[in-house]
Order: C-alpha cells, then sequence, then structure tokens
C-alpha cells in the first residue's frame, strides 16, 4: 500500500532548494506519493532545474508564506492560504496521510493542535526528538518546545508516546523512560517534577527515574520526558557545547604544518563521524499527540534531513501509531493507581 | 594586604589529593594565608608526601564529612562538625576572609545562607559560571543551580550581581546581560520570564534582551540570567553535548593507520586545546548574594580547578564585590521605574 505525504516546500531555512532535492531522493527510494504544497511558481521553476516534469509531482498551490520569525497564532490565522495551513487541513480532510514541514514550528503544531485536534485523551501535544547517543543507537526527548508549560498530566502523557513511538519506529523493546531532573535522587527538583516522578513511578511504564541532561546523549534511557521550555534549551545547549567544541577542536588542531598534515589525514574518518552525528541522518522530529501524522524538520534541514522525514512519516504510518497511542492512552486513563497519584 | 582563605579539604571527588595539590599550588603563586579544613590526620599525611610541614598551614579540624550525595539542610543540620560547617562560620566570624569548597554545592549553599546570611536586599543566592565563549573570553550563567524556584525578583538581582562581578572580576566595561530563553523575540517563553523581560528592560541594566542557550558560548552576552532548575539543565547538557562529540571525534580520528598517525601530529595542539577549554583553568563558580565571599569548585575539582577557585576568592576580596552588590542592590531599590514595573 502506499500513503500520500504532504510536504511544505514554502518552509525551512533552505527552501525551497533542498527541500525539492530532499523530495526527489524520498521519490527515488520509497514508493509513495509525495504532494508538493508552496508556491507553484517556484516549486515548478525548482523541479525543471532537476530536469523533473511538473506533472510527475501533485502540486498543491499555496501562495503564503509563514516567516520562521512570525508568532504562530497570529500567522495561522492570517495566512489560511500558506503551506502549512493548507497542509494541516488536507491531512484532516484525509486527502493526505502525513504531513511534513521544515517550517516554523510553533504554527505547525498551533496548526495541527487547531485543525487536527489532539487524539482522544491527550491534553497537549509534544514534539520528540530522536538524539544519537554515546552507545550507538537513538533516543528521545520529549517535549522539546510544543508545550511550555507543562502539567503532571502532560509529562505522563509524553511518557506513554514516547514509549510507543520507541517501540513501533525506533524497534526497542519495553524502552526505558526517564524524568529530566538536576538530579538522579527522587527528592531533587522543582515540585512539579516530585509530582511527575510519583506520577511515572505508579504507571505501567519503564520508568527508569531522574535523568540528568548528560543523559539525552548517554543512552541510559530511551526516552527523556521534559516540559518544552527545559527540553528546547537542554537541545540547545547541548547543541551548542557540541558544536563549540568541534569547532574550536579543528581550529586548535590545524595550528602549525604537523597539524595541517593531520587533518589532511583524518580528514575522512572526520567526514564520516560528522555523518553519524549528523541530525540530518535521523530525520525529522515527531509531532506527537495530534490527531495525524506530522513530522516537523529542524529549520535547517538539508536535502538529507527532508528525504528522513519523509522516511520517519511512512515508517508512523505503516506501523499506525496513533492508533497504538490512543490504546495505551485510554489504558492509562483506566489505571487507578495512576488515578489515585493523580487526585492526591 | 594578605587574606586568609579557608578551603574544604574534605569536599570534592578528588578529595584530599588533588585539593591539597591545589593549595600547595596556590600558596606558591599567592601571598595570601591558606586555612585548611577537614580531618587532621588525613590533612598531615597528604600534607607530609609532599615533603610539607604540617606548621606552613593553619589546620581546622573538621572531624565530619558531608557527602556528594546528601541532602543539604539535613546534612548541615546534623553535621556541624563537618567542613563546610565550620568554614562557614569562620567566614561568618571573620577568622577567615573567604571560603572555598568543592564539595556538596547544595549544602554549601544552604550552610552559606542559613550561617552568613543573606546581603542586605538580595532575596536569593545564585551561582555563577564562567564559562569560555567562542570570541576566546568568558562568560557568567547565574543561576546554575542554588535557587531553582525563581521568581522575577531574583532574576533582576541576579543581572544585578552578575554585572558587578563581570565588572569587578572579570573586567569587563558596561557588560552585556541577556535572558535565557527559547527565543529571541520579546513575547517568547513563559509567563514569567516575559515578566522578567520587562524588568530587566526597565532596569539600569545593559540589557541586551533574550539569550538562546547556544549565547551561553557565543560571547554574544557577558552574562546570561536564568533560574537554577533551567541554567543547570543547560550547563549539563553542554557539558554533555561537548563532551560527547569531543569522544567520539576522537574514537572516529583514530581510524585507520592515517587518523592514528593524524592523532600523534596534532596532539600538542590538543592538549593545548584541552587546556583553553577546561573548567579548571577558569576556577571556581562565585555563590553570589551571600554575606561573604563563598567559591564552589566543580565536585570534580583538580589541582589546578583548586588553585583557580583561590584565585578567584582573592580577586573578589581585592575588589570588594560584595560592597559593590550591595551597593547596586540598594540603588535598584530606590529606582522608581523598575519598582513600577515590579508592582504591576
Amino acid at each position: 500500500m502506499s500513503y500520500k505525504i504532504g510536504i511544505d516546500i514554502s518552509g525551512g531555512d533552505k527552501s525551497p532548494a533542498e527541500i525539492i532535492k530532499g523530495v526527489l531522493a524520498a521519490h527515488k527510494e520509497l514508493d509513495e506519493k509525495i504532494v508538493l504544497l508552496g508556491v507553484k511558481d517556484e516549486i515548478e521553476k525548482e523541479l525543471a532545474k532537476h530536469k523533473c516534469s511538473k506533472n510527475e509531482f501533485e502540486i498543491v498551490h499555496a501562495p503564503e508564506k509563514i516567516e520562521m520569525a512570525e508568532a504562530p497564532v497570529t500567522s495561522i490565522r492570517r495566512k489560511k492560504k500558506s503551506s502549512i495551513v493548507i497542509g494541516t487541513r488536507l491531512l484532516r480532510d484525509k486527502k493526505i496521510d502525513a504531513f511534513v514541514s521544515c517550517g516554523n514550528t510553533g504554527a505547525v503544531t498551533c496548526a495541527a493542535t487547531l485543525i487536527l485536534g489532539l487524539i482522544d485523551g491527550v491534553d497537549r501535544p509534544g514534539i520528540g526528538l530522536a538524539v544519537p547517543t554515546a552507545k550507538g543507537g537513538l533516543s528521545l526527548i520529549i517535549d522539546v518546545g510544543a508545550n511550555i508549560d507543562c502539567k503532571p498530566i502532560n509529562f505522563l502523557q509524553y511518557g506513554i508516546m514516547a514509549s510507543a513511538y520507541c517501540e513501533l519506529v525506533l524497534h526497542i523493546d519495553n524502552p526505558k523512560i526517564g524524568l529530566l531532573n538536576i538530579g538522579e535522587e527522587a527528592s531533587k527538583g522543582l515540585g512539579v517534577i516530585k509530582n511527575v516522578h510519583k506520577i511515572l513511578s505508579a504507571s505501567s511504564l519503564n520508568f527508569t527515574g531522574n535523568a540528568e541532561a548528560k543523559d539525552i546523549f548517554s543512552g541510559k534511557c530511551d526516552a527523556i520526558v521534559c516540559d518544552g521550555f527545559t527540553g528546547n534549551i537542554a537541545l540547545k545547549a547541548a547543541e551548542a557545547g557540541a558544536e563549540t567544541v568541534g569547532k574550536l577542536l579543528m581550529k586548535a588542531m590545524k595550528k602549525g604544518l604537523g597539524g595541517k598534515l593531520a587533518l589532511l589525514l583524518a580528514k575522512k574518518n572526520l567526514l564520516e563521524f560528522k555523518k553519524s552525528f549528523d541530525y540530518a541522518e535521523h530525520g525529522g522530529a515527531p509531532l506527537l499527540g495530534v490527531d495525524g501524522i506530522i513530522i516537523i524538520g529542524h529549520g535547517r534541514s538539508n536535502w538529507l534531513a527532508v528525504k528522513n522525514a519523509i522516511r520517519v512519516a511512512v515508517e508512523e504510518l505503516s506501523r499506525d501509531l496513533n492508533s497504538e497511542i490512543k490504546r495505551r492512552i485510554h489504558e492509562i486513563g483506566q489505571d487507578s493507581r495512576v488515578r489515585e497519584v493523580l487526585t492526591t
């Protein structure tokens, strides 16, 4: 069976060129139908550059563009003809099976929540991001920015959605779920976090207790739950730490003749390393909890990231992720132990 | 004039060996008197290893040890004869001029707050950490863990204390102060953060607006203020990102003969790099807002970090940092514009 994946050609810092390149790469690899949403002329011009006929893809004209820095709610209210709003509507109307955008994260989240609505029983959506770990696998961190003001129930639901995602999409058995905190002891952290610790402990999740920021990369847990404010900052801080060290290290290394020679000798290894640690290799971030499959790509996504985001969307569809999330959210709602902790 | 600096020999993962080594290094470089607090026998044994007479330093016997994982309040209540409690009391009683500890951060913060009290007008203490930036200078991030549940007034006071610290200790003119947030726009983030943005804008600080986690290293601001929960997680995430990339990069580089040769050639450069990026080079973290000079070293501090923490304490003393903080906190309390924003 082949799916219809809608992709936002107007979103992302490298739009439309890299987005179209990613679409063409996905088109070669996958059997799915890809629907292109954006400014028709721009899309056709870009396709022509690749000597690709405009008839090879379904194009949906979306004349308006939501810029990366625009305020989410206002932009989706004012720009009904933007690729983000039209794409989300097509998804709601089942004209497409999934929607992929590297555009304004807030606008995509907002459009999805308002137009698609949430999965039965889910209170807030969350953006999950799969991060490469030192052990070689991937670890999901959720939420990285959809919901900055989290209540304990939101953390529990993130845990459930993350667990389902890890099992179905990342193929991890009985995934270990951690709670982002400033120390490992249950007594650490803000009041709300201590409360969440109790709720997660009472749940049927494979909850392994508090995780520290270093565990985002350690592979100690398969998923780490947190509020969107903390998650977003942790992620950007980790990215910044990694980038700063990487850059300064390269700069320091090439000092002197010996250093320059060393860099030359290590070039192949360094390129391979860059690939293994590149977010682009691991696809986009699933927007979990909304009633439809939406993948949000990094604003800086290149063609490879776009291709992989499309691949992740297909994976979620083929495993019917949202039905499983719905089932598990319903189940936890019936769990008397969890209900008891939630009400005390 | 020479100061008397008390140092906690029992605190830190590498205590007592590295702490004593750091003391000896500081003793060689600085004119100050160093008072050693810890288990007397242990200290004397360690000094003997360096063929150093026990009479060269004043030793204060502190038989109890607060472990790194102990709960702060309980531990300082129960262990009155710990180096942390005794050191803080000596500071209160003006028997020493500053106290340096690489021990349990929470216990040091707690002891300082309860025993020394806070500087007039300061509501909560904050731990500042000077981080090396890509521009080559240092940038202070405050709070990194003293006060996890922050009110807007705490952020303002962190800004004032950070500004004084940057000027007097880091020698930065008119330091730029940023507010840690998930985006640059004033409309971003949690309600409390938007409120803080207004207060800082109304103040006489050189407030440059929101800073993102990447700016911890970019050198865009000279100091970044945040609550202790977010600051602690951001810092550990950045450290984790940096360490993970550093390690994986080295591992990737040495693959094959060419790689091994490259590593050999680059060795000197890499060692120099490690030094420039090492927290140990930049000393301990000042605990700002308490009525006395306290420096908290990283639990993993080696001798160099210890020596530099002592150096930072001397710098704070010689610039009379706390009098300046007191003056500025009083001044901002008189500022009608700030008072207006605070009360609305």
